[in-house]
């Protein structure tokens, strides 16, 4: 969802661009994400576990959005070691080949709000504790301080931003491992009821797929940004439930059921998330643009244009 | 040095030891180090890379003291990916294999000062960030997120110290990329000088094993202490230069050298760092009790006992 929205923006602008994926089928990787621009770009099927593939690729590149990863915080936990291989060894091989090819590129990681785990006080600033509760924002927070580390020993110009909950047009609609406002707008085209554990208070982030591009190319366009972490949301809370009636509103009919929260609720998220975003407003312009309101409806509208290409 | 020291102690206590040692070139696995308790342990030529022989050792455990790690911060800048598999994927393993054997053994793992690198104030407390300048120091880093986040989603009964600068008998003397302290009591003992960079006023916080050993002994029987990480040092800074002559001091004849800092400053260590202790005494009835003086005149007359074991 992310890189191919970043690809579709940037070969507007103007950009030439390349676009490595590995296609892993739990992921989100989807060639119809390409649509309108698939002559205007190189694909390259890959994988950042790849080490000599990476290599070949970076003479030449100016920005490189370093998107590729596991992305389920749920199969992290069950997968450890994959989760290692691809999070963590990949971008040190990204990264070992950028400072092996002595490129001046534009680094921008994409980690995860992830990397704060349970949350100590809202809204989270660059500075909360890790209180990691996944492998997947354990690594996220390695990833991080790799990309750091090369900037500081070896110049190359990096910057991390910790996204928070990310949806919008292009996402996976397959399953509900991550993404669930998107998984919400499936089961609601698809009549079913959205269901919420308890009260439904919890405050998230949701933050639209451009706005979210938009931010990663203001940094990357910034000068003074390597070495840095930003967050990287709206700054504003909606409560889970409030999430799900305008899900629900977008395809009239949908049904919000509220039901007890599992027995078992360690790996079921709890607690609010806010991102504070002050950083990221005080070093450049961006800010973001679309309401949640309208997000959504932009959501539903592209799925239900293309729901066979994605169900 | 850590592991055959807290097996010495261990043994003297009456306990039942099993040593699992991959006893690399690089490090200092050395089998002289159980002089003395060789009949009495169990010893398993093995790595914790390999999960089968991690999972056969699990069983009948009490206490695991998870120290197995590439331990050079300089290694690790050169090949991050080998720092990735002992001191990421090795521990995931140790922890995947705690958590299937369903073990009630307390563990104790040996993270670093070096998850904080760049100091921003001393003494250093357990909230200071993390500001590594090392993939060691991501790894040990990632290595306590670990083990913290296998207590709360598991339940495993896990504690982590960051350590400081340990020094004493027993370390290997073969090269100077880890322990300066006891590499600069090789020089001595063969007459060469001990060269100082600068001024040498950079205080560090020297902990002679033994107090090492017991504190984490002190932690391991401690029953409140799981899913925390505490700060393993003396509390007290020692001017770098003055740990120099410490070491003359104690091997009559011994010069110390001024020179010049090389040009590129940034994989040499600068800057301060005391440990913050509070924690650590806070919590358990441990204190450091070897004053650097007695601490250095024990490690030179155990290598002047031992030398050829050593060198």
């Amino acid at each position: 969802m992310i890189g191919s929205t970043i690809a579709q923006m940037a070969v507007q602008s103007g950009a030439q661009v390349t676009i490595l994926d590995a296609m892993l089928p739990a992921y989100g990787g989807n060639l119809f994400n390409l649509q309108g621009i698939h002559d205007a770009i190189k694909f390259v099927l890959g994988d950042i576990r790849d080490a000599e593939l990476v290599k070949s690729q970076i003479p030449g590149m100016d920005y490189i959005f370093s998107l590729a990863g596991q992305v389920s915080y749920v199969d992290s936990n069950t997968d450890p070691l994959l989760d290692l291989e691809i999070n963590c060894k990949g971008h040190i091989q990204v990264l070992e080949a950028c400072r092996q090819a002595k490129t001046k590129a534009r680094l921008i990681f994409a980690s995860s709000r992830f990397v704060y785990g349970k949350i100590d006080y809202n809204p989270v600033d660059e500075g909360h504790p890790f209180n990691c509760l996944s492998i997947y924002g354990i690594h996220k927070l390695a990833g991080e301080k790799y990309y750091r580390f090369y900037h500081e020993a070896y110049g190359l110009e990096t910057v991390s931003v910790r996204i928070a909950n990310p949806y919008g047009p292009r996402q996976q609609m397959k399953h509900s491992k991550y993404g669930i406002l998107n998984w919400f707008i499936r089961l609601a085209l698809e009549g079913k009821p959205l269901t919420i554990y308890g009260d439904g208070r919890q405050g998230r982030d949701y933050i639209f797929v451009e706005d979210l591009a938009e931010a990663m190319f203001a940094l990357g366009l910034a000068p003074g940004t390597s070495g840095q972490v930003y967050n990287l949301g709206t700054g504003t809370g909606t409560p889970f439930i409030e999430m799900a009636h305008l899900v629900a509103a977008a395809v009239p009919g949908t049904q919000v059921q509220q039901v007890e929260w599992p027995a078992d609720r360690y790996f079921v998220e709890t607690g609010d998330y806010v991102s504070d975003i002050g950083k990221i407003t005080g070093a450049v312009a961006w800010r973001p643009r679309t309401a949640l309101k309208e997000g959504i409806a932009r959501t539903v509208d592209y799925y239900r244009r293309y729901r066979e290409k994605y169900w």
